[in-house]
């Protein structure tokens, strides 16, 4: 593949001088790149192919860094990356040590502010503003927000924050009619009536007829600006809530149009006040199988560029989840779930299709989606709440007040438990275990199997307390071969030295025990399917043991490993303990196999543990 | 005192047939009782008495407990409570095992939900109310918050979801004015332009002589309503955010006009989509020093009736931090503060009005204080987040995602960490350390005296990675004779057994030394100035102690002593350990010593500890 001008541009400055064809043809390379870069290593897709044109626009009008560009989640900012001297490393994206899937500060001074979980730009970018002006700088600060970051409340905070500054700080709606798949809530009906009714066809063309009087693009705007503004801010669509919220509003523009893009940035640098651009486009824009199924598209594995994304018929845990609840469901008409704009992604579109009144998508929304299940378990409901683990740590305040105090059975189903991959840092799942135990009356289980996951779900539904039932990304492994049991915990073998472990990592030690079984070295293996509260039995019984090591998928700090190794020391019982876990560090992109061993949680690395060779 | 009316109210359906006249003397009833109870008690004065009329209106038209009437904070469901046959406990208002300050549903069938913190009720009630619906219920669904609340980004996540219900679900907005103090951002703005702009008075006099058309209060008004509905509709204020997301908005309405109130309440029920009434009402009505002065009887200490609550002279952690953090702005240029609408109860008033540029003030709004920090930090300011330790519960996945992983110099000062007292389960301080201590990179503070707590600040002033100061409510105890020190870690005595601990219980473990001592029992007390990360030195002292003893006045799961207890076990030191700490449960209202006491966290249960008695 050849990148005629992108292959050139090592930095923004190279497309100021471009003219709308040349920034026309700079978007198709934007592109194919994409698309074929994808198609390789996975990644997000569709946001990105709708954002091409804003983003050329953004850089033809703008001076990163110095004007800070920010992308909320960097499902937005890939254009961003090809244009700020990434191109040559993009083939490296997201895999270890190469180009993160979101935007980065330490990646390139390009980069303003970390952007993995949604929602959370406008805060920074308000920060990043203020600390600029407090310093004598009066550079533009732009955040560009998809429609379903408007639906995380944590933004809406920015929003109503920031609306009073006298900065220059401009955010642009990248309003592809869509959340991660389908939208939802009521901001979401009203961005659809400013699209659709009456007031968006006189708005339209209204925008339309006065951008069309400003001549030449890169021309001084100011006076030609300031003179016809009043008579533009009639015509567009008034009194919407970003007016409400404080912001001067101009669209909506199209979004994939360069002239009228470059055009409406021009008349918002003119303005002294914070200004929201409107812009319409569409998801996957520019490749047919995106356009045509967006949401499949919006996060996807390698696929082939001719055939599309095709599915690899491997179940995850997330498609058992999904079954098992419309099993569930179907026999008891309490059961429902909710999901914070995750049902692909959680396993729950046949759910949702089946149970359209027991389905709840309340938007990105953790905070709120918490509280939701606590209201209605309080009411005889039997909530089962499916998240990512990295998202529920928004939750976590809603956990503790409007959950567990009350006792409430809310069931927080914590997908993505563990290492994730290669979303890398912003994304592992590796904090829930600690900041679940630490709350009173939580219980917490962590199958390894897919049966394991059945077997807790079918008996979480008599369930009259609160609790979290936690699985990882991705599948089990084909092959696996241990007889699950219905115990708190199970013991096999029978040596001097012990391993304990939970969750999909148990699988590990249990080759790792065969493996050592058949070089002659016999262990005991524990293997923990509740771990929290952790089990009185289980403690006594492990004074026998001369060594006993703990490997956790998990956060050291807080996680079940200390608990346990504090729980020996109160009880007295003094044989050597040692933990295997992440210790004060985040996980970087990588294979989840990779990051695995570099934390001694693979099966070869357990192996050379016991036999003293680590 | 004598309760003529309120005396003999047992329960809600007791007000049914009282004329205006009658609920009126009912409310002066109630605004007497809660300033008595409140003068002797302490409590939150100025909302409640806000709230009185519109509680007695929600009573009158509505049938609770099978209609749901939810309070947002209990700042303001004192009313509910006199109302809801808890007149004769009343008294015993936040005292142990007392009337809670906030809804509480194991206190009455009456109180739907548990509301404490701010801005969750609109997501609890959109539970209930769905959780009705699929159980085949109409009842009504009735939230009440205030404009304070609505700074909060959850309220506007919930509000998104609930505004396409088909239930009866009515929120009621009542409007004072203020959040705790000031209220702040574009959306009170946006209520005050409702207010106070042209159309107010237009729309003021169509609610009211609409309102005038209807005949008798109680008799059937579907008819008459459902006709002139529309006009009213035509009439009142439109386009503000609420009918945005998705509201039928009747308002604004003088929510001290019991005859206003109850007839805009009889058209809600009338329709069949989620209503939102705007009620405006003054803050502290009623008790004239709470009128001229609302945000001091916010949340007030026991005060005498015909003097108003006087400051009692005594300076508190809050005190200590906001005067530092003012030397240490005027000194450095860079220092600012952030608040989440808590400039009173953290100290920063005269931060506010001395540095107006650096002092922000975010609303209710945690999640977006947190990561607007950051923003500010990696721009170069040096930011302190002032905020309860129980709101920053909120903050939680900002920490990690937006602080931690760029490892931003944002010091978080967790004011009110430990035990806070009457104000009970909801506000308690004690999960901080273990969320905290879970996040990569983080470095905890724990000082015990105020000049402890002013070196700390003005250490972190130098910091270049983030940080949490905690300190506790209240005020150091007068007398202290401890001589502080710069080190991480303080050890004095050399007995055989030692004391290990931190923040405030460490005046405590010194009074048990000294305690101890004079009875003849020598013990060494180590006291953590840094708890998080733990020194190895600390740690590889410890084998020489026969017995160590771990106070920790926070949760025990996740907490320094359960991450020392594994430390010594990995680093096989084998001395015997116990932890006391709060094991595994809330802590209940009570007096912040009689819980200390409960927890064996005094000075007395720890001589007492030491000397084998317990």
């Amino acid at each position: 593949m050849e990148y005629k001008i992108l292959s050139k541009i090592s930095s923004p400055d190279d497309i100021k001088g471009f003219n709308i064809d040349e920034l026309n043809e700079l978007c198709a390379e934007l592109r194919q790149c994409m698309i074929q870069t994808v198609s390789a290593n996975g990644g997000h897709l569709a946001s990105n192919l709708g954002a091409v044109e804003l983003t050329v626009a953004l850089h033809k009008c703008f001076n990163s860094p110095n004007d800070t560009i920010l992308f909320d989640v960097g499902h937005q900012s890939y254009a961003h990356k090809l244009l700020t001297g990434r191109f040559d490393k993009f083939s490296t994206l997201r895999t270890e040590n190469g180009i993160s899937g979101f935007m980065r500060p330490d990646e390139s001074p390009h980069d303003p502010f970390i952007t993995g979980h949604s929602s959370n730009s406008v805060s920074a970018s308000y920060g990043i503003s203020k600390a600029k002006a407090l310093q004598g700088k009066n550079d533009y600060t732009i955040t560009v927000v998809g429609d379903g970051a408007m639906t995380g409340g944590m933004l809406y905070e920015a929003l109503n924050n920031a609306g009073n500054t006298k900065s220059n700080f401009i955010i642009i709606l990248n309003d592809n009619k869509m959340s991660i798949s389908r939208n939802v809530g009521s901001l979401s009906r009203h961005l659809k009536s400013i699209r659709h009714k009456k007031g968006y066809h006189r708005s339209k063309k209204a925008v339309k007829s006065f951008l069309n009087k400003i001549p030449l693009i890169g021309k001084p705007l100011a006076n030609c600006v300031l003179k016809i503004k009043a008579s533009l801010k009639r015509a567009v669509y008034k009194n919407n809530i970003f007016e409400t919220l404080g912001f001067e509003y101009y669209g909506p523009v199209d979004g994939h149009n360069l002239d009228d893009l470059i055009k409406i940035l021009e008349i918002a640098k003119q303005e002294n006040r914070p200004v929201f651009i409107h812009s319409v486009t569409t998801k996957g824009k520019g490749y047919s199988f995106a356009e045509a199924n967006p949401k499949i598209y919006h996060g996807v594995s390698s696929f082939d560029i001719n055939m599309g994304a095709q599915s690899n018929g491997v179940k995850s845990y997330s498609d058992i989840f999904g079954e098992t609840m419309c099993a569930l469901a179907k026999k008891d008409k309490k059961v429902c779930t909710i999901t914070a704009a995750m049902s692909e992604g959680t396993g729950l579109t046949e759910f949702a299709e089946k149970f359209k009144n027991r389905a709840f998508d309340v938007g990105i929304a953790e905070q709120h989606a918490a509280t939701f299940a606590a209201g209605l378990a309080i009411q005889g409901m039997k909530p089962y709440f499916a998240v990512y683990s990295t998202f529920l740590q928004r939750s976590f305040d809603q956990i503790l007040h409007d959950i567990a105090i009350l006792g409430l059975p809310v069931r927080l189903c914590v997908d993505r438990a563990g290492i994730v991959g290669e979303d890398g840092e912003t994304h592992q799942g590796i904090f829930d275990v600690a900041f679940l135990s630490s709350v009173p009356g939580m219980n917490i289980y962590s199958p390894c199997y897919f049966d394991e996951l059945r077997n807790v779900l079918k008996k979480s539904v008599d369930f009259d307390f609160p609790c979290a039932i936690r699985y990882p990304r991705g599948t089990e492994r084909v092959g696996n071969d241990y007889k699950i049991t219905d115990e708190a915990f199970d013991i096999i073998g029978g040596g001097k030295k012990a391993i304990i472990t939970y969750g999909r990592i148990f699988d590990n030690a249990y080759e790792a025990y065969k493996q050592l079984k058949s070089d002659g070295e016999e262990i005991t293996l524990i293997k923990l399917n509740k771990i929290y509260p952790l089990e009185k039995e289980l403690i006594d019984g492990l004074g026998k043991f001369e060594k006993v090591y703990f490997f956790e998928e998990g956060i050291k700090r807080g996680g079940i490993g200390e608990l346990l190794g504090s729980m020996l020391n109160e009880k007295k019982i003094k044989t050597d303990y040692k933990i295997f876990a992440i210790d004060n560090t985040f996980v970087k992109s990588a294979k989840v196999a990779d990051s695995l061993k570099k934390y001694h949680l693979d099966s070869e690395s357990m192996v050379k543990i016991i036999k003293g060779e680590i």
